[in-house]
């Protein structure tokens, strides 16, 4: 039986596997296609002994040829569009258009080209000089990054071309990526089109490495093995956690996006005054890829009224009459039907949907549950139980006390959103209600559903634990993003000539931004501070 | 018998002891002053009580009230000096001058205004603006900080008033300091005199308290507790593994400070061209402080020749007529002969030194070990081991391969030395060198001893681990150091009067750099980039 060859230091080569499985077509709940190994450590042991020997090699060179790389990277994901989206397609039952085709593939590639200016430019690594002192500082690349992508975006967060391999490669370091297991055939074609642009370019082979799946104490002894700089992690929180202990028992900066409930909460104003249209926008947020967004809304605080009775029964209507999609494999079918049974048993009521499709197809029903502010409060924990897919739960408090209660007790989440009057009317309760939401999120929105993540320099995909390990860093957003692959590195009284360039009086390409004497600029240093 | 108190809640009160200690004079090797409490879980449980309360109400406050605290905190550190320099000479034996008043001290308000200056900008906090997408972003408090200082350094690494300190009040935290437990009386003074400058601002009071000691166990809870933003600390390696363990269990970011040998490479070249200059700083650096600086040249890797002997020998010389400081306790000296004694076991040849003084006063003898290349590669792991004081390692390399084998095995520190000819005989030499170097120190320099740590934005008093447990982050530089206590948050969409003072249209006080649409500035929004 032949099974896909792993892609390591340089070469497509059988992997040195202890054993196999297939991708499910989740609109037809059954496996399909190739056979994709799983590796035994050999093969991780040969990815990191080739990535460390590649690091110092990648390193060394101008930032153009990186750049040029992924430039020519998404071009030819762009070239072989047609076979990547159907693929995905085929694997993740995720609409090819327009969501593949029109949406995610442009995103990544997008991605890729956003990654390239910003390793052209350089301003990403924050080079700070201090020209009296003649002290210099910069990040250099961390060292080899292993990536674990998500199931939920199989080109724009894949392992081998999403953002965290973009922004891991663009700050100069070589990415093993671990697919995921859900999409690998769609992996293997992204991972053909990166190998055929790094050997296009002549960058060290070994750059980019893929490997398909490994026994979870292999991935534990992969993210803290000594060779490794960093690892990046989307997906489900169990998993990273058991990553994140490993990582950091070994002292290995570990990145990790995992669940979040995306609180959204409607004040009164808000909902007297455009109740409607806010049904409309939540069911269409939530439903949107049949609800597996990391950002998806799976919790709405509302405050007791006739209004808001209304108001969830608006929901309840549409999102019983709203199809189901399809979901991305049966296991996310069982898990969602699982996390829902727990929210029931914590108190939660079923006020529509619930159960799988009864078909093979990877579905269950649109779902929305209901608890009070009261409920939420006593089974704080339980209620917030991730449900990956179309699910959410609305939670109504009595009063503006109960719900700041359960505001404040709130785990860490990627996004909270408030809707509020757009003419003021509810000001005094958004006052109250913000300073404990915005500590408990990455990104607070008003006005808007969370499921839209810009790759906007400006943007926070992360947010306190557990939504990530670490609420200082980004998962999206360029150059903040690249900035979780690089050590900081420190030049103090070294010799012009053995400074690296970005780090030299002259500025090296006349558009980088650097921090000069305590001003940021993109003049030399003999123009604004020596003197 | 009476107990200094604790300062809790803004309350001089007392603790909650467990038990109680008194400071050594390690000059006389005998306890003198005050008994200072051993606090338990109680006292830290009050104290997390009051800094979560008081953290939302300081994050709410300008900027500028922060940075009017500190200015008025290191006054006040200036005008009881007299007293902080006398208590923190007889805790800790280093010389009132110049050390403690002249450069310690003044390094130490230095620091302060640095942080007062960088809070009233506002740069550190890296605000962002998306202007077309309405995106914006800062770093925001991260929340309580726990700061737990080193003994080495009784005012600038103060938990109280040092660079941890300051760096998370600057970035809007309210601190719990926990004083390091050879200086508590020198603490106690810094404490106070920070508590009448809160007191005089009329600031949140729990956003400085103070413990002297708890348990270890209490001490794992305390930086794992819900409450808490973020650890400082600066110490030893196994009482910071162990925190970093349960803070790392627990989600909270902690940055450490831990060994460090700061490897001083000299090549041939340098030796031939001014070996008696180099044998003279390097002793100097070396006994400086007895040794007790976190970046103490504690190992110097030489290439074998007849120079390198007279140098070696020149080393030994000078080791041998210094005097021998007073170290900081009698447990410094007692791990310093043990840390020594390892080394031996490990097969480095005593050269001088080795002993403790026959009297009270903690001291040991100036020691210099060496080790062959050979023994090196054998036992890298032994003979790293950190001999904190006035202690180093010499190992000489038969060649350039043993060399560069050598720095291959060297564990992440904080520094990293080249010393080479000054006219470029030792070029060929240094670019082979440099990369594994660079690879695994925080801060690389050229010609230059380890032991300054200039308070600069571009310095980098961090590295891989363990020397820490993050390699980009810094303890020392401003406004870098800020940013260790910051989460990032994000703003999508939010109303403009909603929006923080640092990300509105308008610089809110026009020295503010911002990235605005990818270009740093000191300008308005609309001036720059909507339109």
């Amino acid at each position: 039986m032949d099974v896909a060859p792993v892609l390591i230091a340089g070469r497509w080569r059988p992997a040195d596997a202890v054993g196999s499985f297939r991708a499910e077509n989740p609109t037809l709940g059954e496996p399909f296609g190739a056979q994709f190994p799983v590796s035994g450590w050999a093969d991780c042991d040969a990815a990191l002994a080739a990535a460390a020997q590649a690091a110092p090699e990648l390193a060394a060179l101008p930032a153009e040829q990186l750049a040029a790389f992924l430039d020519d990277f998404a071009a030819r994901v762009e070239a072989t569009r047609d076979a990547i989206v159907g693929m995905a397609h085929q694997e993740t039952a995720l609409p090819a258009k327009p969501r593949l085709d029109e949406v995610e593939l442009p995103r990544t590639t997008g991605q890729l080209r956003q990654a390239a200016a910003a390793a052209r430019e350089g301003t990403w690594a924050l080079p700070t000089i201090d020209s009296k002192a003649n002290i210099r500082s910069l990040l250099l690349p961390i060292g080899p990054v292993a990536v674990f992508g998500p199931n939920n975006f199989p080109l724009a967060f894949n392992s081998v071309s999403g953002g965290d391999f973009a922004a891991a490669i663009a700050a100069g370091n070589p990415v093993i990526a671990k697919a995921n297991t859900s999409h690998p055939g769609t992996t293997k074609l992204l991972a053909e089109a990166a190998f055929a642009a790094v050997q296009s370019a002549g960058l060290p082979p070994a750059i980019v490495q893929l490997i398909y799946r490994t026994s979870h104490a292999d991935g534990e002894r992969l993210v803290a093995d000594p060779r490794l700089g960093a690892t990046g992690y989307t997906g489900s929180r169990g998993a990273g956690l058991a990553l994140k202990r490993a990582a950091d028992a070994a002292g290995k900066p570990i990145y990790l996006e995992l669940s979040s409930i995306n609180p959204v909460v409607i004040l009164p104003g808000a909902i007297q005054q455009r109740g409607d249209k806010l049904a409309e926008e939540f069911t269409s947020s939530c439903l949107m890829g049949t609800g597996q967004f990391c950002t998806n809304p799976g919790l709405v605080l509302l405050l007791a009224s006739e209004a808001t009775e209304r108001f969830v029964g608006g929901l309840v209507e549409r999102f019983r009459s709203s199809a189901a999609g399809t979901l991305l494999s049966n296991r996310v079918a069982v898990s969602l039907v699982e996390s829902i049974g727990k929210l029931q048993a914590a108190g939660a009521t079923l006020l529509v949907g619930g159960a799988r499709d009864t078909g093979p197809r990877a579905s269950v029903a649109n779902t929305l549950l209901r608890a009070s502010g009261r409920q939420f409060i006593h089974h704080a924990e339980a209620l917030q139980t991730e449900a990956f897919g179309n699910a959410s739960l609305v939670v109504v408090a009595d009063d503006v006390d109960e719900l700041a209660t359960v505001i404040e007790l709130l785990e860490g989440n990627l996004t909270g959103a408030i809707y509020s009057h757009s003419g003021g009317g509810d000001d005094a309760l958004y006052a109250c209600l913000e300073p404990a939401l915005r500590r408990r999120v990455g990104r607070l929105l008003n006005d808007k559903m969370p499921t839209g993540v810009a790759v906007s320099p400006a943007m926070n995909h992360g947010g306190p634990y557990p939504a990530t390990g670490h609420p200082g860093f980004t998962a999206v957003g360029i150059p903040a993003s690249l900035r979780r692959f690089g050590m900081l590195a420190c030049y103090d009284n070294v010799r012009p000539e053995r400074l690296p360039a970005a780090l030299g009086d002259r500025n090296p390409n006349g558009r980088m931004w650097r921090s000069i004497d305590g001003a940021w600029t993109t003049a030399d240093v003999s123009a604004t501070g020596k003197s």
